[in-house]
């Protein structure tokens, strides 16, 4: 390539470290550090978001963007160079528009915001809670005013993860397939005494867990040597490099479903970031083009591969030797059923597959009305037990279980929960596609092999990193947009058959 | 203070929080990072050195400082302002000689070579790490260049350790005192028998190792809520506020002092961090003087109290509580003189006090041969050997156990060595001092009281953090500059009695 090219590369690789950089410290932050390091840890969050801001958003950006541009010109659509010359044009039109002040002070508050959070829900606290939200809302909305919107601001914040579209396709998406996720919903909770999960709530030793979780995902594909595992209050998957992502963990030492499922679904997320091609690395195309597509790895690895009855008709008889005693005259059948009983439960990770959209439209409901101003900060904790009554007809018995639940909030990451909703109807899309493909896949799952699916997702989905959007993705892969329909019939074909209707 | 001050102490906070930011991208690396994480955190870390060194040597600094001089001039020459002057003037003076891309490359290539380093020690394969180190040699080589020095280029790197001092001063101190302590290292192991340490290589459980060190560190007064305890191949402390201070450890299943007297020392160093005086935090004052001050403070507490017989008595009956079967009828006597048996033995950090100087005059001499061009790194290994040999008479049975077991040529700290003798005789110096002020500190430490002696440590040496160059601070504390005679006679009559000589 030209040297304006390579220059622009170079200039974004360095801007692309200070990213990794903040990245590491929020990481260490939720995993390893003392209490009496969060004042100084927002001070260094805010001084490398700054610092990287004002990097990506030059006029020597603009100018390289510019001049590169020009050398690329005539390459093709997928290439690496014309897609990261797309991508980053993108990035800085949206990135310009926030003034760096406002990303530092953002950066800042929510950095703050994080053991504010943690002293909240642990003590079940939402007033201590409640005047951080408020300035967290308060930067939301500015952001939102400062990144522009064509019809209601909210739209602008899901455009930061989902990027192309808006709040009415999402209200209409999530209406869409509402009325049938209610009704089955209904049908199933009819017959709750059909499931019982009772066996998986004993005592799980929390090191055996780790290591049959690990051995799980292990199996699926995540590579450990770029890889990593540590315990944090809500879990999730980071990267600070294709070659250096990790997950992080939950433990219950009376409960089965929060690590293993956790582990899981984040190292479906992590295997996303671990197959970016190679020839990205350390671009700003390496990694998830959406959190929407994102979300739809984690999911498939969670629920279509790991609460699927094939899975565990091969997985059970290993998870029997690791608990014997907890597991003894169990059948797989049993186990498999447990894990997915349908319940109307407060807590969303831990929701099972049925109730799980549920809960994103309570969040996005919630939403919308914060940033349009219809609800009040002072109001929310009472909105959330309101709308969760009628949706699932019980009341959280406190903000622990409601409002305080996720973690979300305190990063000012509204905007972000309807994409958990969409990466669950994507996962079932790409699934089907996959099937289409290789129509041996759920007999290879049921015998522990997991290859021709991860291989086809490496070719499919995770090598292009960021080059196509969340849609064009999409369509290249199934031929169409996102649609609920798939993922109501997988969900209704799924639990008639669990609960025997 | 004035405007000018503050806009100083503004800026200097942001080049602080980025080199906070790379201390927590190194200690990640060493406690977490997986191995296919290396490349990228190589590059992560030399963009935030680059930056870090730029801003730092910008024109702005320059600036700020002239004018913010002006601003302090007749302010006290201990205030915080006048300190942080004339502390950035010097670190200002020291920085500038260095380029920008000197500094890149310097922490590129020992961020790599930190794997390469871990692989040829655990395979004890000196050949693999030869090429990086004579990279690393270069480069070392080419820094002393760059900073200039009066007499040889080894004075340009071991002052950055330790400011003010020389090679021929440290070679004076060295020689002063090297014949007495051959000497009394002579005349214990001439009755080696009398003292086993047989009691502590036994299967000793790591989860209990680290809840009974972790127990005496706090103990001790480290501030675990401004703390944090990890794993790593090599112990150390790190510290990214005087809020966050982190010690790691490495732990022998069969050997109790790694762990245990690890953890002593390392948390000296940490409480030596966290008493930088508040005000200082965030500014350029906060944390340790000089190295050889640090390690004063982490030999303190790992030799003058946790090898002492007032410390035994009060806390062996505490570790019989951990260890029940391992130390069953065994008497704190006996558990005293094995933790202080003299051994001719190979690795440093696990040397008793009497042989540690010596391991230190070895590395000494080596470094200053390779810097000076006299030793080949070609050759290192050997004449490692040949001189250990001369030292100890004998011979390490592999590079393991010699030339590649310490940590710090990977890292590129050539001159660093000589502050950890340094520090063994300023911990008695200070230590005898304290002693003078508080004749019971002694009596509490063998009944577990160890506030006093902090409270004093506190009040005399963290508080200034760096405040005062070590030969001021020694001067204040002392009366005197760094001297051998206390910590000879403190060896002599510590041994001879362990020894009944």
């Amino acid at each position: 390539m030209g040297d304006k090219y390579e220059q622009l590369v170079s200039h974004l690789d360095e801007f692309q470290d200070l990213e990794y950089a903040g990245a590491i410290l929020s990481w260490d932050q939720q995993v390893n550090m003392p209490p009496g390091g969060a004042m100084a840890r927002a001070r260094q969050l805010s001084t490398l978001a700054r610092l990287s801001h004002e990097m990506f958003t030059s006029d020597k950006t603009a100018r390289l963007l510019e001049d590169a541009e020009r050398e690329v010109d005539g390459m093709p659509y997928d290439s690496d160079e014309a897609s990261l010359i797309r991508v980053v044009k993108e990035d800085f039109a949206e990135r310009t528009k926030l003034p760096t002040d406002h990303v530092a002070e953002f950066t800042r508050v929510t950095a703050e915001a994080h053991e504010v959070w943690v002293h909240a829900r642990a003590n079940n606290d939402f007033a201590y809670f409640r005047p951080m939200l408020e300035r967290i809302v308060d930067l939301v909305i500015q952001s939102a005013e400062f990144l522009g919107y064509a019809d209601q601001p909210y739209d602008a914040l899901i455009n930061r993860y989902e990027r192309g579209i808006t709040t009415a396709r999402v209200k209409e998406i999530f209406d869409g397939h509402k009325p049938r996720l209610v009704s089955l919903i209904s049908d199933v909770t009819a017959h709750a005494d059909r499931v019982s999960d009772a066996v998986l709530h004993q005592g799980y030793d929390v090191d055996k867990q780790r290591a049959f979780g690990l051995d799980m995902v292990k199996r699926f594909g995540y590579d450990m040597m770029r890889g990593q595992q540590s315990v944090s209050v809500h879990p999730f998957c980071t990267s600070f490099s294709r070659d250096d992502v990790r997950i992080t963990t939950r433990f219950d030492s009376n409960w089965l479903n929060p690590a293993l499922f956790g582990m899981m679904h984040e190292s479906g997320h992590a295997m996303y970031e671990q197959g970016s091609s190679q020839s990205l690395e350390g671009t700003l195309l390496v990694g998830g083009t959406s959190l929407g597509v994102h979300e739809s790895q984690s999911r498939m690895w969670e629920n279509i591969v790991g609460r699927s009855r094939g899975f565990w008709m091969w997985a059970f008889p290993i998870l029997q030797q690791y608990f014997p005693t907890q597991l003894e005259g169990v059948d797989a059948e049993t186990f498999y059923k447990a894990i997915n009983k349908v319940e109307r439960s407060f807590i969303r990770v831990e929701a099972d597959e049925a109730t799980y959209n549920l809960h994103i439209m309570v969040r996005f409901e919630l939403e919308t009305g914060l940033v349009s101003g219809k609800i009040k900060v002072a109001d929310v904790a009472r909105e959330w037990n309101d709308r969760f009554e009628s949706y699932f007809g019980v009341v959280p018995p406190d903000d622990a279980h409601g409002v305080l639940q996720d973690v979300h909030w305190s990063s000012g990451l509204l905007g972000y929960f309807p994409t958990y909703a969409l990466g669950n109807l994507l996962s079932v899309q790409y699934y089907n596609r996959a099937l289409q493909d290789h129509p041996s896949i759920p007999d290879e799952i049921a015998a522990g092999k997991f290859d021709t699916l991860l291989h086809w997702l490496n070719e499919n989905i995770h090598q292009y990193g960021r080059k196509f959007t969340s849609d064009e993705l999409t369509r290249r892969v199934t031929g169409e947009s996102i649609q609920s329909d798939d993922y109501i019939a997988y969900l209704e074909g799924k639990f008639k058959d669990v609960y025997g209707l």
